[in-house]
C-alpha cells in the first residue's frame, strides 16, 4: 500500500463523539464529569441505553449472574469463537467522561462499521459492558470480569462486599441486571480501547497508544509501633517516634525503586498518623505501599528491601514495624500477535502508535488469563483521570476507535494468531 | 557542718503523700489515675479541699479573677514582699497523680512545716493554685499565671476560648471561684515543685533537680500542595507527591537539628495526608513541627532551615509549600540565686542535685516574666506523664519537698538575693 494514500475510514468519529456525549447525560456532574457508580439507578439508566444502541445496531443482548452484558453481532459459524470488545459503564464518584465509556462505546461503533461495510465475519463479534469496574461500591473493583474468568464465583456473598453495606445482588436484581445466560463461546480474543489516564501518550505526541501489558500491583500496609511521649521533655536518645521511622522507609524505599528501574511506581497513599497531637512525640503510624512494576522480581526485590528497612529501623528508631501484604497481582502481558494487529490497522491509517505498559489494572487484565487479549491506549490530557477535568481529544477518540474496529475485523475474518 | 551528720527534716513525707492520694480520689479513673479538667465540678471539689487544708494551716485564703487561690501564711511585715510557692490542681483527661497537684500540696506542707518550727518568717509565704494549666478545655494553657503576670487581661473573653464552645468566665463563677481580689504585694521569688515528666532525673539515679530554665518552644505548621494522581499510571517524573516532601523534609530536618546541639527536640507530631487512598499519589499534607532549644538562635537556624528547605522542595518535588508560626515562646532562665539555694538545702540534706532544662512549659515560665523564680524537679518513672501510668517514688517526693521548704525557709528570712 502507498503510504500516501489513507484508505476510508470504517467508523464514524463524529457518531462515537456524540454517543459519549448523551451517555455523559447521565449521572452528569457541574464541571463536565459524570457519577455513575455501580448498580445504581444511574448505572440502569447506563445499561439501558447501551442495550438499546446494541438491539438498534442488530445485535442479540444476554446478561450473565454478574451483570456483565453481552451484545453479539453474530458470525458465519454459531460455533467460531467470539471476539470481545468491551469496557464499563461505570465511573467513579467525580470520574470523568471517558474512563470505561470509551472502549464499550467504541465497540458498539465497530459493530455498526461492520454492519455498515455489509460484511460477514467468520467470528462473532460481541461488546461487553463489565460490571463494577471501580470497585467503588463493591470491593474487589473488576467485578464482572473477575466473575467471568472465574475469580469470583457466582453467589458467593462472602466474595463480593458492599462498601457501607449495601449488598451487590440485591443491588443488581433492583436494577433489572440480574441475568442467568452465561457466554459460553470460546474466545478469539479480548479488545479494549481505554484513555490512558497517564500523560505518556500526550507528551510523546502520540494518538494510540499499544499496551504491552499491565504492570503488576502489590500493596502493603506497614504499622510502626514506638511510643507517645512528651515532645517537650523527651530527648532525641529516649524516643521512639513512629513517624520518623516511616519517613525514613518512605524516602529510603523511593530511593532503592527508581536506583533499581526508574519507571518502578512507589506511593505511600494512606498514613495515618497517632495520636496526632502537636506536642507529642507520634507513637502509631499506619502506611500503605503501593508498589507497581512489569517484572515480578522487580516488585520482590522492593518488598524484602522493605521488609528489610523496617526490621533495621527498630534498631535505629526503636520503633516496632509489622508488614501486612494486602493485595499482590501478577503482572499481565498482552498478546503479540493481537498487539501487532492493531500496529498494523494504525500503519494502514499513518497514524503512529508507540507501546507503553499500564500502570493501572483493567478488565483485560482479568480476560488476559483466559484469552488472548490485547488494549489500546488513547491520550489523556495532562494525565488526568477519575476526574471531572479528564479529557481526550475527538481526533484522538475517533483515531482509537478506528484502529480498534480494523484490528477486530482483522481478527474475527480469522486473520489473526491460530484461532 | 559535718556531711555525715543529716540535719532533722522539717516537713512530713507521709502527711504529703497521704494528702496526694486523698486528692487524687477526687476525678479518680480506673487505672490509677486523675481526669480533674479545669473549672469541672472535680476542679471544684480539688479547689474546695486544698481551701480547706489551708485555712486549716492557719492561711488566709483569696481568689483572684482568673481563678487563681493565694493562701498565704503572713511575714513579720505586712510590706515585705512574698514568697509564691505552687503549682496547678488541674489535670490533663487521662493524666497522673503527680503532675500539678505535687508542687500545690508541697507548698501546703512547707506551710504546716513552718507552723510546726514556730518560726515567724521576715516575709509572707503563700502557696498558689493556678488556674486552667493544662488548656485542655480552655486555650491557651497557662491561663491564671499568664493572667497574674498581665499576659492575659481579666474580662477579656476573646483572649480565652473555650475548646467546643463552653465559655472560661462564666464556668468560673458556676463553680464559686470568680474572684476579685488581687495579689498586690511584690514577689521575693516563686518556687514551683513539678515532677520532670521526663527520664533525665531516673537515669541520672538523682532524687532532685535544680531546674536551669525551661526551653523556648515553637510551633509551625506546614502545607504541601502537590496534585492528587493515580498510583500506577503517574511516573515517578510527573509526580508531585505531597508526602514524600514531608517526609524529605521531616527525615533532614531532624539530622539537622541534632547536629546543631543533640538536646535539639523536633517534633512533627501532626501530620494528615490527603486524599488517603492507598492507589492515589498524595496531593495535600498539612504536618505540624514542634521544636524546643534553651537557646533562642538555636530555634532560629533550624526555623531557617525549615522554611528553606521547603523552598528546595518546590524544586526537587514540584510541591508547593508554606510555613506558619503557631506559636513562638522564648527560652526561660530561671534565677541563679534561687537555684543556689536549692542546692544549698540540698546539700545539707545530703541529697545529690544535677542541673538540667525543663522541656515542658509550666505556671514558673510565667512567674519568670515578672519576678526571680526557680524550679525543682523530682524524677518520673520511666519518664512518663500526661497517663494514668504517672508514678514518682514516695521517697523522691519528700525529699522534693524537704528541699524545696528549706529553700523557701531560707527565702521568706531574707537570706536569698537582693530582697
Amino acid at each position: 500500500m502507498n503510504a500516501h494514500v489513507r484508505p476510508p475510514r470504517l467508523t464514524d468519529g463524529d457518531r462515537l463523539w456524540s454517543n459519549l456525549m448523551t451517555m455523559a447525560e447521565i449521572g452528569a456532574l457541574p464541571h463536565g464529569g459524570c457519577c455513575r457508580l455501580a448498580l445504581t439507578d444511574e448505572d440502569r439508566q447506563a445499561r439501558d441505553l447501551f442495550v438499546r444502541w446494541a438491539r438498534e445496531a442488530g445485535c442479540e443482548v444476554s446478561v450473565d449472574p454478574f451483570g456483565n452484558i453481552f451484545a453479539t453481532r453474530s458470525g458465519r459459524s454459531r460455533d467460531a469463537a467470539h471476539v470481545l470488545v468491551g469496557s464499563h459503564l461505570d465511573t467513579q464518584p467525580h470520574g470523568g467522561r471517558f474512563d470505561g465509556v470509551l472502549g464499550v462505546l467504541a465497540g458498539l461503533e465497530t459493530v455498526r462499521a461492520l454492519n455498515e461495510l455489509g460484511v460477514e465475519t467468520e467470528h462473532a463479534v460481541t461488546v461487553v459492558n463489565w460490571t463494577n469496574e471501580e470497585g467503588v461500591r463493591f470491593s474487589p473493583g473488576l467485578t464482572g470480569s473477575g466473575g467471568f474468568v472465574g475469580a469470583i464465583r457466582s453467589y458467593d456473598t462472602s466474595a463480593i462486599s458492599g462498601v457501607g453495606g449495601v449488598p451487590f445482588y440485591p443491588e443488581l436484581h433492583r436494577i433489572g441486571y440480574g441475568g442467568s445466560t452465561r457466554l459460553t463461546a470460546r474466545i478469539a480474543g479480548y479488545y479494549e480501547l481505554h484513555i490512558e489516564q497517564g500523560p505518556v501518550l500526550e507528551r510523546a505526541g502520540v494518538s494510540v497508544g499499544v499496551v504491552e501489558g499491565v504492570q503488576g500491583v502489590r500493596w502493603l500496609s506497614v504499622d510502626f509501633t514506638g511510643e507517645d511521649r512528651h515532645a517537650g521533655t523527651t530527648p532525641a536518645r529516649d524516643r521512639r517516634d513512629a513517624f520518623m521511622a516511616a519517613a525514613r522507609l518512605a524516602v529510603d524505599m523511593r530511593t532503592a525503586a527508581l536506583a533499581l528501574d526508574d519507571a518502578f511506581r512507589i506511593t505511600f497513599g494512606r498514613v495515618s498518623v497517632e495520636p496526632g497531637s502537636i506536642n507529642t512525640v507520634p507513637g502509631r503510624v499506619n502506611m500503605t505501599v503501593d508498589l507497581r512494576h512489569s517484572e515480578v522480581s522487580h516488585l520482590d526485590r522492593i518488598d524484602e528491601a522493605i521488609r528489610r528497612e523496617v526490621v533495621a529501623l527498630h534498631g535505629t528508631e526503636g520503633v516496632e514495624g509489622t508488614v501486612e501484604r494486602l493485595m499482590d497481582v501478577a503482572p499481565v502481558r498482552f498478546d503479540p500477535a493481537m498487539q501487532a494487529n492493531i500496529e498494523t490497522s494504525a500503519a494502514e491509517l499513518g497514524i503512529a502508535t508507540s507501546r507503553l505498559p499500564s500502570g493501572a489494572m483493567h478488565d483485560a487484565s482479568n480476560l488476559a488469563t483466559v484469552a488472548p487479549s490485547a488494549m489500546i491506549f488513547v491520550p489523556s490530557r495532562d494525565g488526568i483521570s477519575h476526574n471531572e477535568n479528564e479529557w481526550t481529544d475527538p481526533i484522538h477518540v475517533a483515531d482509537g476507535c478506528e484502529v480498534l474496529a480494523r484490528a477486530v475485523l482483522r481478527h474475527a475474518m480469522g486473520d489473526v494468531g491460530p484461532h
